[in-house]
């Protein structure tokens, strides 16, 4: 393990894994160091370069806080958390399609009643509705539906001055025994990842937008079945086709329509004229290695 | 750019990069995006995998300081700091052969006068001496000499709780007139890496030991020559087949002897009893566009 060159250090590394104890964090231990090294024998960084890139991680570090998670939208701009998702989400056709889970997921959000009123921001008037069901149809009760969604200005309420301590436009709902859920916000608007830090560096010099199109987050859980990490995206939005994080799927857009008065679709009363989005969901039910292996982590991924 | 599967998803990403107004940044990012997805591929990470390593990520760069650079420890340990070296430094036959920075380096460290005791701390006593010279042996007068080492403990100065404050066994000196470099110190000890963060974390489970052997740092520059960025590692050390940093080279160990009295084979003067380390340097010229490019970026790579 001497005089090693710029070939014979790859080998070099992964023999000191030889002695590691679990056969998966040697997999990726050498999986990294030989995809880690090829990257750096084909871009042949100068010293400086490698110096500007331990800045840059460093700064990515320092950047993240209990309300800002810049190595996620490190992970997102770069492709990798659609990558991720793709991979642990092989799911049925008739089911909900996923995507990111994106840096602005609070653990446990303000528990509310269906019908609520969960946004206290200025802007348009949204009524959300819909269902979750199985792959068939059949409404599932009780499910746990989260949701967090930006205001008409493109900011969540954490990215405010005030931060964790003023949550709104989030919440988390239970299916009523029709597996419907419904509730009152302000329409989202399309905005950018926040561009202030090195990530936002990075797609300037990149000659990239940091604009992902509107939408709606939610997570979406019952027993039995697999976790929904998902968006819904509003039809008609200008950056659908260059989401900065790469998320948007067809199966996920849906037109927010005009509601005048009277029952909504959904079935439920709406005393004013207001902007109406409807989505249902259909979970996927908890099956293979690969689907579980998804869901035991997909409780806190923002953890992180 | 919708509807991204495992496949599709990194041509979305290098698409995004088609407005980039630098080739060397659309060269490195397209390719970070290709070998990124690779190893995504190849390994398939659980949700829960991918959350371990935006924390890994995020608390490696937390621990870094003004005088702890996690991410330098990363990329050594990981064999990228070796790769990086070896890319920049192919020197002539005769030149000096370089090796790792490491995380330790101050910039502006204490001028002395040669000769002088530069370590306060504890420990057996060493005498360090040598010449300066180009590769055909003709001494280079003025040259600047960065010097630093750990101590018998084998802890170097800024680890110490008073960190920058409390510099020692660390120096600058200036060659003189024949190229000659001389100074007193302790001898240093083999050593574990930080490994109280993340990047120990790392090595534990990767089944890997922290240490480096003994060594001791410099850095040499002279106009019109390469700076070299090296260490002389001391024969006999139990680690000199393992540094978990891959930074042994054969031609930079030397053997530490035993010098009663008198003059030293540099000749000088020396009246107790001491160990005594002698190290001779070659600087290569400064020539072609890859030693410029390493040269450019010679003078404060720890800065990062």
């Amino acid at each position: 393990m001497r005089n090693v060159d710029d070939r014979s250090i790859t080998a070099a590394v992964i023999e000191q894994l030889a002695r590691c104890a679990s056969p998966r964090v040697r997999q990726i231990g050498e999986s990294l160091v030989r995809h880690l090294h090829d990257f750096v024998r084909d871009v042949e960084p100068t010293q400086e370069e490698w110096s500007a890139a331990i800045s840059f991680l460093t700064e990515t570090g320092k950047m993240c806080s209990a309300t800002r998670q810049e190595f996620i939208l490190l992970s997102d701009t770069l492709g990798v958390s659609m990558l991720v998702d793709a991979i642990n989400h092989r799911l049925p056709q008739r089911a909900t399609q996923t995507t990111v889970l994106g840096p602005f997921y609070v653990e446990r959000p303000p528990e509310r009643a269906l019908g609520d009123l969960i946004d206290t921001r200025e802007g348009p008037a949204l009524f959300c509705e819909g269902t979750v069901s199985d792959v068939n149809g059949k409404p599932i009760a009780g499910a746990v539906v989260d949701t967090w969604h930006s205001d008409a200005e493109g900011f969540y309420d954490v990215q405010g001055k005030d931060g964790l301590s003023a949550l709104t436009g989030r919440a988390r709902f239970r299916t009523d025994e029709n597996g419907r859920y419904w509730f009152r916000t302000v329409l989202p608007a399309f905005y950018p990842i926040p561009h202030d830090g090195p990530v936002g560096r990075m797609l300037d010099a990149q000659g990239r937008h940091p604009f992902r199109p509107a939408h709606v987050h939610f997570i979406i859980e019952a027993p039995g079945y697999e976790p929904l990490v998902t968006h819904v995206f509003l039809a008609g939005d200008p950056y659908l086709d260059s989401d900065v994080v790469f998320g948007v799927k067809d199966s996920l857009i849906t037109r927010v329509t005009r509601h005048e008065r009277g029952k909504t679709p959904g079935g439920h009363a709406v005393e004013q004229p207001t902007n109406l989005l409807h989505f249902d969901f259909r979970l996927a039910d908890q099956q293979d290695g690969r689907l579980r292996r998804s869901s035991e982590s997909s409780e806190h991924p923002a953890s992180a």
